[in-house]
């Protein structure tokens, strides 16, 4: 039976959410994802597989993307000739040429990570066959993909034929990263392999086909590449079933030399378990994933799946065996943002996992360390010292953000000044970083790795503050709030400034008495001297915090308030962004907000930044300001409304978070999943409507469930240990177990 | 807020569900119904109104049918010379000609009866106005109908136009219904009244605007009409509210004569009232409905959303004040089915409204009893005795089925059998009727007006049946499984036809014991002689119920099992019916059933058909062979289910049953809403969930809930009295007041 809201369903068919629908039913194991794309060719499809730390700068693109690998799924089957195609849906004309698509369903089961679509179709000789096709991609040996095809004759007695292949020629939305393609077969099986033309990756998928008939490889001439082929009758009520299990290797998992070699024993190992073996396996991964990661919602179904669906989507993307990779903006589930990774990961995305799975956290910090040279470089060439991350990274560890957009409707292109601008990134890093070390108390990691990225970034900021006006500033910021560039004194970089090198202090305090060799090797290492600990001391007592007496609210930056005044909430119910309706160059003159920016800065710093009057001042002064043109800000004000006792906002916000990817709200979930709001819900979820947050001796939560909720129960890690916790509504807190 | 889980929302625009939203946001009270069409035009839309009981037979159409009255909802905007229309929806080029939907959410309160469409319009000149459309039908005084339009001027200072008008020129799909259309206007006021120009009902709307600015009404010459208008400018941040005020009688409430000045008096009273006024009391009689038609479900939000729904809409179509109108088997909410009346009412449709608005069950009950002349014409006409309800009903209680289909696709019609041989009518009719007497015990009702149907139907039974092979047949009949036309003795109506005998002999006796004047009159008026009532009883002894011996199950009819084995699951997940896939010729020499049939005959007679062994297989030999190509299917056999303790398919069923309209699954719901499915899916829950029957001392139940439900808490009248009833999972019951 179908698991009650465990379960994304499309029943019948509906082509005109291709591509959306692609982004959703992704299946990824944290080594790489796969868009639910078909077996079979379908117009306007993006089939793309994405393959962790595979970078590559092609030709006529601004800067290097996360590469499309080979489409591994396609398998294409005729039915007495009728080629099996989505096609003539609900056409009961007796023999409608092509076919015709008489039932469809499609299943993903979020418990089990497992793909699932039934077809009835009718070939064009009258033939009805039911066809199903399920796939997964092993959580437990995440170089093997596998899919089982089953059909069953449920009229007439068709000749069924079976061609499957792998499909290298991809591109990303045009752009070629592959060359040097070989190809090898033998019996069932091929083996794809390549490289990208410019980074030089080299990445090999295999293939074996298990079917009724005589299975064999041949080349296709017409196509180039080699197909694995056969051929069977099905008398009515028959049975067939299809099976094709893929290897893949890149050589960041082995030597080139060794991968052809990788791939066929990798084969021979799957088929040796066999597909029902592969998948218990796999089943019993996922099961142990979501052991601690399900958040049980009672009293509302809506809310409940929107979890589960978001934490699916964060699982399937974090790296489970590499800590030299990241997830992008877009997670592993299309092509937008070109897998580029953000402040989206540390602040939305890492968080759920520190709480729930520290060892994909860890992973997703350490990835930042290893690329700490490229930061500081970044640092470098911009005239500073320490380290400065780039607001958009790959593998390199360089700044990748494109200075300039794609063209705009009219042609002409915007100037992206993200890159140059919104150096907050540095700090969001030791934010979650220095989250990660206090839930887990992992001292081993953060004396190795995570100090010195807090402060060497603590070092660049020591560097970055300008000393005018008897005050510290920082000019030229973009915050959050991106809808306003280049300002001076964003408050929410210099107050989490000051919040970053008071948190550096701390911590050198805590490596001095805890670890004194390591304090003494990170002093001398990145020349922390008495002068330079000192300014720090000097900035946090005198950074410049934009806050206006009268009114007690904190101002986003200076001169924010003398902009022209737009009532967000007179727009409703817009569909677009204010900024849409109103143009980019008129709305960068008036007050309408992006994105929660000193509402981010309160869901970070809670009671620490002002007393809960200022709070509630200020979430009522920018809340209606707001356009939530980012998908990253409904889930953060969900959050702090919920803290401030603002319950309608805070479940509107949520509702809307959850709907996000779900719902397509913003059109472009064509391009991906949106990581930073699925992280964000998981959030506004604990930190938010629970409440949760680590005391003196551990977790403790002070739970305002939205009033229709019966309870919420979760795990979560505290220093290696599990710790279950259910609040009720009317509220009670439950340990339980 | 909006009220959770009793809202209907469409966020943004669906243009490609255009029809089948029109359908499920259909506003009423049991006068008349509206189609969710918009106040401005739009293409494709299906504007319809219809008023109870006005009927018409139209030149080229082959039967009467439920007329579509004048169209009261035009209100057109014009917004700086652009006029306000859904057109290019979220287009963010600056001036797109036409100007520009950017936003649009609409909203059906289920709670209150109204809908509010809320829109975010760019003209082209660059103003931005935020319109809010709210309507209702009035449920307090059901002849008044308003509307309330608010704009905001949110960016720029527009000059709004206003124009509203009455329109009568409206067609069924193309039929002509209304002639001698005359209209009268005066200031703010316009009134509209025409004839059917068949059936010669008279028709009057009337409308007075009231809105900023100088109203007036002239005459449109292009478009042959009276047009109410005004014009104003707003500042932007300025609102502007518009009202309209309708109301509406026919000649079935007052004379021809005297409905223009009741059209008026009536406006005069709702002006007098004020909108606000209106809204109060149609709010006030909404929760007074609700206060015993709402069924909570804890633990499964889909279903709850789901059987309010349906209740709505069997509410909204049902007549509160008219007992010689019944409800159509598409309800009022579209033109499928022409407005006819079937075995959907009573079997379907009344018991709902037996056990928690018995005024109404009663008011349907009485459309028939005024129709016996109707029916004893029908018998008469085919050469029986008695009563012999017509399987399509409309105003005059003449036969009305049409004997043709429309053309098929490839030009040719198929014969409809049904107004002949579906003859278990007037045994539904007797089922329902005896069914509310027993819960309501409203022997007045009984006395008057109910016995009269049972026994005359019974007469009918009497002289139908065919004595031969020393037993009593019935040939060419049509079951609820109307795939198989024509057969003889089918089980479904032998069957009823036993126990309709045995009842009509049942409540003879009672009249003699309770009632003896009537029961001497009854005797008398129908012909009751000792003769008759013995063979009725012979009848009872000696009819022939198919039924396999060594199987152990009812027959559908002799020779059912002979005909061609068809697995009906194996074309799963179809989204057709299996008779579409297979084409009408074919499938009709198939064991493919369309409906419960023998699962129908479970449903209505429990264990008194047969011990459960026997209903437990007779489930499991027709659910594989049932397709659901009829809307009535699924909740019957989630009833059926469940009391065998088929768990699964119970809620499977269930929850096909509650999709049919909300997911349009049958693709049809453009012509109205499937009132059998609505009032099939709380008798699914209430008599198969809850086990809910009518024991010796009031309701009982012997709940079986979906494992994930937590409770259901419902309330019924037994006998004039509310008892309140609460199930819980496990079980428990609670009678809560």
């Amino acid at each position: 039976m179908r698991r009650r809201l465990w379960t994304l369903e499309e029943f019948p068919f509906h082509p005109e959410k291709l591509n959306h629908y692609e982004t959703l039913f992704t299946i990824g194991n944290g080594y790489l994802a796969t868009r639910g794309t078909f077996e079979e060719d379908f117009d306007g499809s993006m089939a793309t597989t994405m393959v962790h730390g595979v970078f590559n700068h092609a030709q006529g693109v601004l800067v290097p993307e996360l590469v499309n690998s080979f489409n591994w799924l396609p398998i294409h089957i005729t039915i007495d000739g009728t080629p099996f195609q989505l096609i003539n849906q609900n056409d009961t004309t007796p023999n409608p040429p092509g076919g015709a698509v008489l039932g469809y369903r499609r299943t993903l089961d979020l418990y089990r990570g497992v793909l699932l679509r039934e077809v009835l179709f009718r070939a064009e000789s009258g033939a009805i066959v039911r066809l199903s096709f399920e796939r997964f991609v092993s959580l437990h040996d995440y170089h093997v993909l596998a899919q089982h095809i089953q059909l069953v004759a449920v009229d007439g007695n068709p000749e069924i034929e079976v061609e499957s292949f792998i499909d290298p020629h991809v591109t990303n939305a045009g752009a070629q990263h592959w060359t040097d393609i070989t190809t090898d077969y033998d019996d069932a099986r091929v083996s794809v392999i390549a490289k990208t033309n410019q980074s030089g990756y080299t990445l090999g998928m295999a293939s074996h086909l298990v079917a009724p008939g005589k299975v064999e490889t041949v080349m296709d001439t017409a196509n180039q590449r080699p197909v694995t082929r056969t051929s069977f009758t099905l008398r009515t009520e028959e049975t067939a079933d299809v099976y094709k299990f893929i290897s893949v290797f890149t050589n960041r998992d082995v030597s080139p030399v060794a991968l052809p070699g990788k791939l066929f024993d990798k084969l021979d190992s799957a088929l040796g378990s066999g597909y029902d073996g592969l998948l218990q396996a796999h089943e019993a991964e996922w099961a142990a994933y979501w052991d601690t990661s399900d958040i049980q919602i009672e009293g509302d179904d809506t809310s409940q799946f929107a979890l589960r669906f978001v934490t699916y989507h964060i699982l399937i993307a974090a790296p489970r065996h590499d800590d030299d990779v990241s997830v992008g903006a877009k997670t592993l589930s299309g092509l937008g943002y070109k897998g580029h990774v953000f402040w989206d990961t540390e602040l939305f995305i890492v968080p759920p996992l520190t709480l729930t799975q520290p060892r994909l956290a860890r992973n997703l910090l350490m990835y930042r360390y290893h690329r700490l040279a490229g930061a500081r470089h970044k640092a470098q060439a911009n005239g500073y010292e320490g380290a400065m991350f780039p607001w958009e990274s790959t593998d390199t560890g360089e700044e990748t953000t494109p200075q300039w957009s794609d063209p705009q409707p009219d042609g002409h292109r915007i100037r992206i000044w993200t890159g140059d601008s919104e150096q907050h990134i540095s700090t969001d890093i030791a934010y979650s970083l220095l989250q990660y070390w206090h839930w887990t108390g992992d001292h081993d990691f953060l004396i190795r790795y995570g100090a010195e990225i807090v402060l060497d970034t603590a070092v660049f900021w020591g560097s970055r503050v300008e000393h005018k006006n008897g005050r510290y500033e920082i000019s030229q910021q973009i915050g959050p709030d991106e809808y306003h560039e280049n300002i001076d004194n964003s408050i929410f970089t210099n107050r989490m400034v000051v919040w970053h090198l008071n948190e550096a202090l701390k911590l050198l305090d805590w490596l001095n008495a805890n670890a004194p060799a390591d304090a003494k090797r990170l002093i001398q290492a990145l020349d922390l001297t008495p002068a330079r600990l000192d300014k720090w001391r000097d900035i946090i007592a005198n950074m410049f915090i934009p806050f206006d007496e009268k009114q007690q609210i904190h101002i986003q930056f200076p001169g924010f308030f003398e902009m022209e005044f737009i009532p967000v909430p007179h727009y409703e119910p817009r569909t677009l962004s204010v900024q849409a309706i109103l143009g980019h160059y008129r709305s960068i003159q008036t007050q309408v907000i992006k994105q929660a920016d000193v509402v981010m800065l309160m869901a970070l710093l809670g009671e620490e930044l002002a007393p809960r009057d200022v709070l509630l001042n200020n979430f009522n002064t920018y809340y209606p300001r707001t356009d939530h043109g980012s998908s990253l800000s409904p889930a953060m004000h969900a959050w702090v409304a919920s803290q401030l006792g603002l319950d309608e906002i805070a479940y509107e916000m949520f509702e809307h978070a959850g709907a996000i990817d779900l719902h397509d709200n913003k059109g472009n979930v064509r391009d991906g999943i949106h990581g930073a709001a699925s992280g964000g819900l998981f959030q506004a979820l604990l930190f938010g409507f629970c409440g949760l947050r680590l005391g003196e001796n551990g977790p403790e939560v002070t739970p305002r469930l939205p009033e229709h909720w019966k309870s919420v129960s979760f795990t979560v890690y505290y220093r290696g240990e599990k710790r279950r916790i259910r609040v009720t509504n009317p509220v009670a807190v439950v340990p339980t177990a």
